[in-house]
């Protein structure tokens, strides 16, 4: 398979820069400024009509004097000079670019016009681009990240493609309480050169990637679409929020990236040809393709459900059954296996309710460890994570009350989860958790770190959990069919 | 209409507690303490049969020995001295009660020997209580707590009735991240006398309390509910989210509070017949109850959503038209009146997408008042509150960039946010608010501190509209009915 073009652009050696200055407000710059304080290996030559230096780079007045041809192009520039200096670039020898500048197609017959240029000075040099109008990409484990943001989560498993850079960048707020990480995300915009088809060709090749989310407003090249994530999805989860299907939905998605959205159904029926799980929702968009870049696929649809709480437990098995799961009442030998390690309040059928915590591995290791061994179960559900530190409004209390030091309460979390890691790593066990405490909890955090997936609702975990057997499913029956 | 007996326990200005000592280890001194260190008003008579003082409070051997009848005795004992103690109680003439105690009908036949054994005590001296194997109640204006955890959140307009202990106390970590607070908070537990009807009727009187959020696992009595809740649901919003209707459910619920569960779709009618909003999970009970809460009831289903950002508007727009609203294209009169107000890049037509903020107070005042003004929306979603401060990835960085103090960030969120409060408080105006930074963030607590309902994602906020605008239909249609 020949190198998708998307690979010189995310693993960039050398990069002009185009639109940064000393001036740290604009734009450019705070797109710039990542490459620069980041420990981005590679080299950034900053392009400037004025200056001679940009931010401690010695910058050149012309992409023609670099003393080399650099891997990729970043422009961030008022749009109608766009055109000239991509001309510039290709006259250089560049054959990658970005191009963060607006104004284009979303912008009517002008910006129309203008894109078109773009396109046909891009084709007459052999150049291949991201954009415009987008707001960059990020490759985590290289520290390559040329959006307005600062992305200080860490490498992870799960890509992004996305045709809005406020589902790149500014959701990072958002995903960070989820301890989700990037492996590489990109902004597509306008995709007036490389598409979202294109990304899952890059993506589904890329070993860091475990599973890939998809942002869509409006996909331009259906057949492709299909053949190529049919393809990607039977090794690699592919998930898809699509908004495009609403008349509200493709009227807004017009103005935004000039896409064009279309009928529900239609899109709805392609994604299921494909093995492409469809989102609701932003909200399941991360959590679904998190659990499935995280989790091992579950070989059934029997789920456990462990946890401290009898209100949680029941919203997870009334979930559960609502998405098509089955909860297992567990045979006298199981219940008689877990019983010595619940007190004597508890539940053992299944959910198993240890209405308070005697031992702090039970809930995250014992139980479900004895559970997973009789085979009567294909994973996990468990929430109350956590909750012995943190900046919850019980946290402090509780930490008081028992008189332990933070670093206490850390080892103490720390030892509670050597259960779940050992689950997931050991015994390839899909466990997926929920709980009301956020990650400034020491056991929250751990988990994350550990690629273990943490929910803020027990519905949501399960949701997560049916995603992953849904996933399993047309995984299982692709691979009959291709037999 | 007589005084309802939760008037007495919620109010208590004098209680007896059994069940707390030194040991603050020990659940009865984990949920006595917040009587002694919040600023609680009342009188709280520790009962220990050999403590000569609790938490610095004279203590009793016997509740025969107290200088006074008190309203309220709360018992956090081990089952079988229960229902003595309650004997206890009614001799000396107290005549309400909060059961923490566990280990009753929800554990089998001598569990319910015990419960019924409770009740005749009960009945035969007058005494209605709450419980037992409940986590307590809360009555936030006057720091009357007697739960395990903490309540540090402050008084608010949302009232909780609740069959889990865990969705008044183990969420309070949950919902202080979207600035909920709650009026009061009753943990019902096995329901032995006091119910959840009780507690509809209770609360609905309360004029703390705009809006009432219920967790069911099992409704005792249907008739009584269908009235009573019709009846409150006609000046008073009620949403419910019940986890019972499918065998999972109901089984665990059985085992966790010995409610019966029952037939989904009977429930669904049985709650459309008296105006509750039925919540599909948990999060969407709080998303829905505070925005009943705070935000006035729009006059009908046209939206107008607005943002700096392409993606979640359009979000929103798509989670629009599939929940039923309207997203009206402006007039040419209403997008003439508010372009000045966007930079040359924004859409006008509705979404509206500023794409960049020129001015912060434009999205959040400016912009709403102008299309409020021109009668053609009822109510107003708009996302991406903040994002100049706080703990999230971008905060620091942003701030710095501009060179403001954390003292500058707070004065400008808040005169950004002063539109917000001007559109709610003078205008009554519908607005729901969704963003990606979180409290932590000086514009997002500010918000919340005003209750102004704040959502992380935009499907939520358009899903907490949409709640609004049914709640507006039911209420508009049955006054209709009753003319």
């Amino acid at each position: 398979m020949p190198e998708s073009p998307f690979e010189r652009i995310l693993n960039a050696r050398s990069i002009a820069f185009f639109g940064a200055s000393n001036n740290p407000a604009k734009m450019g710059s705070m797109q710039m400024v990542h490459l620069v304080q980041d420990d981005f290996k590679g080299r950034v030559w900053p392009i400037h009509p004025k200056e001679k230096e940009v931010m401690g780079r010695p910058a050149y007045a012309r992409v023609e004097d670099l003393p080399e041809v650099p891997d990729l192009a970043v422009l961030v520039l008022p749009t109608q000079i766009v055109p000239e200096m991509l001309e510039a670039c290709g006259r250089k020898g560049i054959r990658r670019a970005v191009i963060i500048s607006g104004g284009f197609r979303e912008r009517g017959p002008e910006g129309r016009r203008l894109e078109d240029q773009v396109v046909e000075i891009a084709r007459r040099y052999g150049i291949r681009f991201v954009g415009p109008n987008c707001v960059g990409v990020i490759h985590a484990a290289r520290n390559f990240n040329i959006t307005v943001y600062p992305y200080t989560l860490g490498s992870g498993p799960m890509g992004l493609l996305s045709q809005s850079g406020t589902y790149v960048t500014q959701v990072l707020m958002y995903v960070a309480r989820q301890g989700i990480r990037y492996s590489q995300a990109v902004s597509l915009g306008n995709e007036a050169d490389l598409d979202m088809v294109d990304g899952i060709e890059y993506l589904g090749q890329d070993p860091e990637t475990k599973a890939i989310a998809l942002y869509i407003e409006g996909i331009g090249r259906g057949r492709a679409f299909l053949e190529t994530a049919r393809r990607v999805s039977l090794k690699k989860p592919l998930v898809a929020y699509y908004v495009g299907g609403t008349e509200a939905g493709a009227r807004s998605g017009a103005s935004h990236t000039g896409k064009m959205g279309g009928n529900d159904r239609i899109h709805d029926h392609l994604f299921r040809q494909c093995g492409v799980l469809r989102a609701p929702s932003v909200e399941a968009l991360y959590d679904w393709a998190w659990a499935l870049a995280t989790t091992p696929i579950p070989k059934g649809d029997r789920v456990a459900i462990i946890s401290h709480s009898g209100g949680p437990v029941t919203s997870m098995a009334d979930a559960c059954a609502r998405l098509g799961l089955k909860v297992p009442t567990f045979s006298p030998k199981t219940q008689a296996a877990i019983a010595p390690m619940l007190p004597p309040t508890g539940s053992t059928a299944n959910p198993v309710d240890l209405t308070y915590n005697r031992n702090p591995g039970a809930m995250t290791g014992g139980i479900p460890k004895a559970v997973f061994a009789s085979g009567e179960v294909d994973a996990f559900l468990i929430h109350g994570l956590g909750g012995m530190s943190g900046s919850g409004v019980v946290g402090a209390s509780a930490a008081a009350t028992i008189g332990l030091s933070p670093d206490q309460i850390k080892a103490f979390a720390e030892l509670s989860n050597q259960g779940l890691i050992e689950l997931k790593q050991d015994l390839s066990c899909p466990v997926v958790i929920s709980t009301f405490s956020d990650p400034t909890d020491a056991g929250v955090s751990h988990a994350m770190r550990h690629d273990i997936p943490v929910y803020p609702t027990p519905e949501r975990a399960a949701s997560a959990l049916a995603a992953l057997v849904r996933y399993g499913r047309w995984r299982a029956g692709q691979k009959v069919a291709q037999a």
